[in-house]
């Protein structure tokens, strides 16, 4: 263990762990074992292990809504990898005072989006890897022991070569627009716990349908419809009746006051939305 | 930060947090990240995060069945929060020598009644809330930054005014009594991973029914009937057989020896049980 | 506290835990207190708390398959405990630098068998144990107490007296062996989350028939038939194909790319697998 290791700094170095390993195996213990035993004094946060399966879209837009409560600096690890043994790269790269590692499947797509990439490489240093590599479990051959690496307070620039942002695997399908009928096209990027849609439009992008009445009547289509203006809180809908919102993610929600959006609206992750004024017939700004 | 939080007692700061969040999202992780970046010693222990949506009655039994078994000082979250976003209050607490954080809304009634809540103090300080406080998050807006405040040593007495506990919403109708036939009345208040139905009817409760005969046959009804004296051990009744016994908790616990009290009565959390002794046509003690 | 447990040796103390206590109750949060309330400065991992109720099977080996990657001289704590309550006992032993603490039910079989069991004892000092002992959850009354006393630092002697490995519980029917007909035979020890079905059937064990071809054809009965070469890499197969892999645990796998092998041959955790060479009609190597 490098000398840097045993300093303050190194003590407090903060890692978050994104998965789709779920809770039922050793995975997610195995890879924080490594991780522990290359930085002892490190601090491991789980974000989200329960990222569905391969779903890479879902743990994109998660981290993206996620990173920038945490402490800056902390090194996000994320290992939704479907290409686990193949010839994708792993990556790290740096936005907006955070540190991200993870491979290179579109993972970091929304963060390159809203806070830009820098300082990326691809890690590609078999000397920091763990003593033998598996072609089915990175998370803890590859991923686990960088990490450790880079929580001693080691320099990235030993990971591997820079690449450029343009270079990286990006997310196609999941950018919300505006048609030209003035209608908005989202997706929704997860149900929630409580069954709550939570969509990929943007309070932004919402504005210009807004306008100037923040209580316009939107005609939302989500499997099947609903009318309503955007409401500030959930309890202002009656229980049991569905309301749209601006949710925690700073996105179009749509839920169902003391009940679940998933259910009444029968819909799920990655179906489309689309949002439009409910006054005009063609639609909204 | 203060200058107070890099001291020695803030380093060992220890946080459980107890929600409704569940683990397929990310708004457990984001709450500790907001925690971290303001208290990055603290200790953070997740008692529970799948209480039943806004099932505050769980939440309530479990935190009083909890929280003895934690280091003196601990501060507990709680955020189980139906009312979250509207004009319900956010209580700070301290009772038995732990505190207490979480919304008014009969979540620290149980911990009232057997230590008595002290200190009470409503949460209105905004100085001490996130940069800018979501109407549907207050986790992460509100009770996380708190939650930092108060790791690092500060001072409760700036988070807002004193109320008293008269003042605090209450839980109603989970109330374990003796009725006048002698019969106890109790609830399920949740069913755990074994399926173990676990009543709100304490061991206290149960004393003058038993009397001087521990083993004494009661009739139990909660969906079907059982009778069967306590017993000491699941071990002690036959596999698949259902049996009584005083559980971890402290109270009157349904099981069935490698099996599930809940598959096997058809029951859930919620019901309501009742007690009486099986030898007497009327009743117990 | 004893003086030895605020040096910095205690402060570095590493826990993994596994038990069956799921994460619907307060069950592990309470144990966690009581461990952090002996050993404030210890870090607690979790490696698995869904273990199948009372699969004492399924931790076994997925402790002997974790333990390595954890720092040498992690306290490993696992309660999977069908006889709680009841008279087995409860173990101290180490191995490989690592340290177990557990009751006698066969959860340490396989690491005896892989590593060799040393300096066990049996743990029997109540003075170790919580200020009272339930009958039904050991883990906050007697393994967690006695997790912090020997997360302090202190003499795993003070626990109790010696045992041979010999004297222990073992695990039944769970030995993978080559038949006399050349067929390997062995069971599915887990279903991961992505539907792999992991069995007992080690590397070592495969060589034999594998012989000087790693790509020979094997027939592989696991509810259905399967007839492959071992592939290197999930993805060398054609998504929604099933394929063998040498996995994680360096044992044979059984998945199905991009899908779920669990689904795929309609089988679970617990079921016999053969293994022959395909090109033979007696079998391998």
């Amino acid at each position: 263990m490098a000398t840097r290791a045993t300093d303050s700094g190194e003590s407090m170095a903060v890692i978050s762990l994104t998965t789709d390993f779920g809770d039922q195996d050793e995975y997610v213990g195995v890879m924080k074992g490594v991780i522990m035993a290359a930085a002892p004094g490190c601090r491991i946060i789980d974000l989200c292990h329960r990222i569905e399966p391969q779903n890479v879209a879902q743990a994109a837009f998660m981290i993206e809504a996620a990173y920038r409560y945490f402490p800056s600096h902390t090194l996000h690890v994320l290992v939704v990898d479907p290409g686990v043994g193949g010839r994708r790269r792993i990556l790290y790269a740096e936005a907006d005072g955070h540190r991200f590692l993870c491979p290179d499947n579109g993972l970091l797509a929304r963060i390159d989006q809203t806070a830009g990439l820098k300082q990326i490489r691809q890690v590609t240093n078999r000397a920091l890897f763990g003593p033998s590599v598996s072609r089915t479990f990175h998370g803890r051959d590859i991923l686990g022991p960088v990490t450790g690496f880079l929580a001693q307070g080691n320099d990235p620039a030993e990971l591997g070569s820079r690449l450029q942002a343009t270079e990286l695997i990006g997310l196609q399908g999941w950018q919300p627009r505006c048609g030209a009928d003035g209608r908005l096209h989202g997706r929704i990027v997860a149900a929630d716990r409580f069954g709550n849609l939570i969509t990929n439009i943007g309070a932004d992008l919402l504005a210009p349908i807004l306008a100037d009445n923040p209580k316009v009547l939107l005609r939302i289509e989500i499997g099947r419809q609903l009318t309503a203006h955007l409401h500030d809180a959930y309890e202002e809908a009656l229980p049991g009746t569905a309301l749209a919102i601006i949710g925690s993610r700073q996105t179009l929600e749509i839920a169902v006051n003391q009940g679940s959006a998933r259910d009444y609206f029968q819909t799920e992750a990655g179906r489309s939305v689309t949002v439009r004024r409910a006054a005009e017939s063609g639609g909204g700004g």
